[in-house]
């Protein structure tokens, strides 16, 4: 039996439409590819690469911003792209310490598929760490799981629904002592899409809120998740529209504001990090005359697509990962959506079924 | 028939213990004084100081940190207290066209409490737009408003309750269309106090949320509340505990979790500023004992009490806030409880009456 | 006898020409006012007015940008412009004790001369601490004098040759032990303008450094100046090229390395706090063109014109300030040019006298 | 014939007292270790690490911060430092396509030195482009580098004086349109140490200042210098002095003005980072005292000694490095020292020959 995402289960977080996928993918141009890796009883790991645009990202820059709310990670490029207000590679999502292998990897790829590497590149890699589940130290991503996971961003296929749950670099994750991993949700408006993607490895049992009902504190477990030794979560915003990076990083701020909103209280040895960037398409003229408004005013239904769409992704990240053995018999459980049914019917909650 | 703070009424926010006031004066030592100015029909507005401790803040400092959440604001005094780390006077708030004279009357203070200014003084006060309500560009607010403040502040009774809603520099405001204004709470753990403090003056209605409930959706009006001009939030965070400036910062960084939690997605011309300080009065050796953790990991239930005291501060504003009247026959309603407790109900929510 | 400017002088800073008066408001449109107050023996104080353009700056915003190398100071609105990349107010710089004052009488400005003030105003003001020559506690700077100087910055006059010294916010500051205060110079290239005004109250005598001679340990004096109380410096910096505020970000954080060039370590009580803004009148397409480059590369000029700039408005102010006696029969000595011309010699500069 | 250091050549720059090697291993425990690669005509390359202190430093943070001054650059591990004030792993600089396998291998260090890496490890490494003298994308600098280097700073001979030139990670680097590389000094204090290192790859050829001496200028080639592909400059400040992360934050922001006094206006492109940290050896209460100050006003000292050995360890990087001929036949030529005098002679320069 297949998990449904949060909104086959009838829950609907805000009042935004998602677009047809309900993915970040519903971004026109940006795609996303899984590079998942299972091996023996130990390894669960991966990585998840997302593409702004089709073409040589170092060739045509996208506009992009960051937001480091709770900066313990070691996400890489960042600062380049605060300084610079833009992304010249795919974005890479891993497990922590298959990082720096898999933004070599990117040069790689650069080398073969575009016929030349720069020399210099800003690669921008996202982590999680995963070693509750997996044996990490091997640093099994390299190469052949990030070309892996670019083509398949940059095909067809990658630009279409989007895997969620134990895939590519959400693998190992754990999300608020139930078993995590990617999530992604959309919103659409009149003038412009947003879309967010989350790998999701942070928070504790008792804080986790579902659309305010506090299903953590209300579902029973025959006994506590154990501690992960690790604790982060990397989100990633695209938008269509063509706002510049200043307004950009605005938008990434916002979606620590959806994290907050699943019961989040940043803990401290957690990386939650935020990377926005526009693919340009759509220009702001439209969204500026629909919102009359002095200065980025205009912005406000573009925050609120934001904080909307992490909440829902994270809670898609939860409802789609399914209960995973690791090393040393380590499990992590699935979300049980039996018991989400229940508490959601106890605290009043209308569904929505489709 | 005074209203009820949100606990009187049965509502519990996060699961952390409220210290004796369920005020930021819970941290020994820190003094609030309202100053409340109304006058005719059209002048609603006041200051509130608050204390860090007793003393001459200029001669003794307190360790400080600021988070520039959403930074429409025109809070004077930040940039310093980035840079030292430190307060050296008691923070005002007060209605934005008020905020210099505010910040000028300090001085004043200074010179005739203290027996001298220094010759370069650091003064810090918050702001929100009142003119909704208030007839501002009169500037009402000065010395004889900051005295009786900053003096409140200083006495026995401002360290005991705090008055909240229509008082001191949230007597003009507006919270999530409703009449918002002054709101305090906080939490008590073996190791330590947080106490916040808010000056609530931002979100739309339909963004309002309560417990995780949707209330602002579900309350039903005559016709939507008309927009103000202004729309921000001031977020005081105070502890015991005798954190360092850098993590005093990341302590501030949370109340923006705390207000997401309450539904705002940080609309753009909004002030959303954090400052928190430390009295310093409690060693972290006890704490670090207490959560064995590397590193600031033992900050995670100051964190955590900082989000819960943020969000019921935000929910105290509006449950305390009264009805009011002001320039023009503009008018702010109160929250209307009786559909609360009806919209409780129907999302589950048991009450915990005392 | 009047003193020169460092150019008459025969001292050439950099190697870009400058514009026509070698000021900031060799930028079009910007314009700079001051008012002096000088009253009997302990009154040496006043207020600069820099307005980027002519018209009402709330209606028509110019892009902008802040840097807080050293933040030691009390300046107000810089938290809005760094969000919001815009100044919606002229620019005041004054006395520190005088900020406030300063700030709330910008209102009455709007008021009175543009026929409505809004119902909030990011008013933005600079400060030094003046408190070694001027009794700074009695704030003699308000709505007279900061009338006088928007109004001047408003007029023909104030769009010509800036004066220069103990003027305006200038008057009772102190350079490197020296007299300081306002000091003024630009750049020109074919596809932009860059003009720098500094309120230059930092530095002690032994770090002076002009155009790379160790002027200050040079100086011979009868005894040492005596330490001031305050210790800052403001830095506006005007370009005509419509950069945007990230880019002029960058622009604001090169006046740091020309107050770097002077000597100056970076003191820790000193604010040392850059403002940037654009009128926006060139496109950047030109320059773009002339400088091929990657992303924003063509801002190379733009940093280097901010650099020269700011070291010769630093060392215009030293140049054109005369000795003053202040408060208590406080005295700083202008610095002695004589002894200068032959520190010159000595270090084998040439001079290039007009 | 050994090129000199520059004051072995008679400059000095700045007051302060140099340390016993006049480097960053005057500073009391620390260690730097160079790892070179020169292999055939066109592989010119190396990586450099330096340690805070003998030991783990995962199991031993050293107290840490970073400036971003101009953040084209490509380093690792920088948010989590600005986060939590430490650095847990030794520092490493490289060529920068080098910069991912060197932080691998960092892993691999941990794992075979010291008996076990960690889940997570924030690894810091800096970079600058040296492409113009090696062929970088074979990426050449592995493990065996890596150990060879981090060994080496871990021995008794890596905390003597320091190789500096065309040695480790400065190996294929340029400097003011010379011959750069690495570079260090130090300055004492009775109360504190401070040492730099910096990786030299950036400037243009007529921005060169020694000492205030327009050496680039005056300098005669026979035709200019080609320009790099990169230009940038990795700065290590290191101290004994217990200072705070705030604190150490205000010393990396110096390094900056250092970088200033030699001709730098920070050039669009460029990666120039600052790490600086704290051995913690020194209690700063002696410098408390020899400073009377409010808040971090003792600080000052610290502040002028950075500036002072970052100047000195630049020109010191351009002194020692000799003329190279890399890929493609592409030469850097070295400073040539007998100009360097002659010009020195112009400008009234007193050498202080030892």
């Amino acid at each position: 039996m297949r998990r449904p995402r949060a909104r086959e289960f009838g829950i609907e977080l805000g009042g935004m439409e998602p677009g047809r996928y309900n993915s970040i993918t519903d971004v026109d141009g940006v795609g996303v590819g899984h590079s998942t890796l299972i091996i023996g009883d130990d390894i669960r790991t991966g990585v998840t690469a997302i593409v702004p645009h089709q073409g040589n990202l170092y060739q045509e820059n996208v506009t992009a911003a960051v937001d480091l709310f709770n900066a313990f990670g070691k996400a890489t490029g960042l600062p380049q792209i605060m300084l610079e207000g833009v992304i010249e590679t795919p974005i890479l999502l891993t497990e922590t310490l298959n990082t720096w292998k898999v933004a070599d990897s990117v040069l790689d790829y650069f080398e073969e598929r575009y016929g030349g590497a720069p020399s210099s590149l800003n690669v921008v890699v996202g982590e999680t760490n995963g070693s509750y589940l997996t044996r990490n130290f091997g640093r099994h991503i390299g190469k052949e799981q990030v070309f892996e996971a670019i083509d398949l961003a940059r095909s067809q296929k990658g630009r279409g629904p989007t895997p969620e749950g134990n895939v590519g670099g959400g693998t190992p994750m754990t999300g608020y002592g139930f078993k995590g991993g990617v999530g992604t949700a959309s919103r659409i408006h009149d003038c412009f899409t947003v879309g967010v993607l989350v790998q999701l490895n942070c928070g504790g049992k008792e804080d986790l809120t579902i659309a305010g009902v506090p299903v953590g504190k209300e579902v029973e477990l025959s006994k506590p998740p154990e501690e992960s030794s690790g604790n982060s979560i990397m989100m990633i915003v695209a938008t269509d529209l063509d706002a510049n990076s200043r307004q950009l990083w605005k938008v990434a701020k916002r979606a620590a504001m959806g994290l907050a909103r699943t019961g989040s209280y940043g803990s401290n040895r957690s990386g939650d990090f935020t990377i926005s960037f526009s693919t340009g398409e759509r220009s702001v003229d439209e969204l500026v005359e629909a919102v009359p408004s002095k200065g980025d005013g205009f912005m406000n239904p573009v925050y609120k697509a934001t904080v909307e769409a992490t909440e829902e992704a994270i809670v898609n990240a939860l409802f789609r990962a399914e209960t995973m053995v690791g090393r040393d018999g380590n499990t992590r459980y699935a979300l049980p959506l039996d018991q989400v049914e229940r508490i959601f019917e106890k605290y009043g909650r209308h569904w929505n079924r489709p």
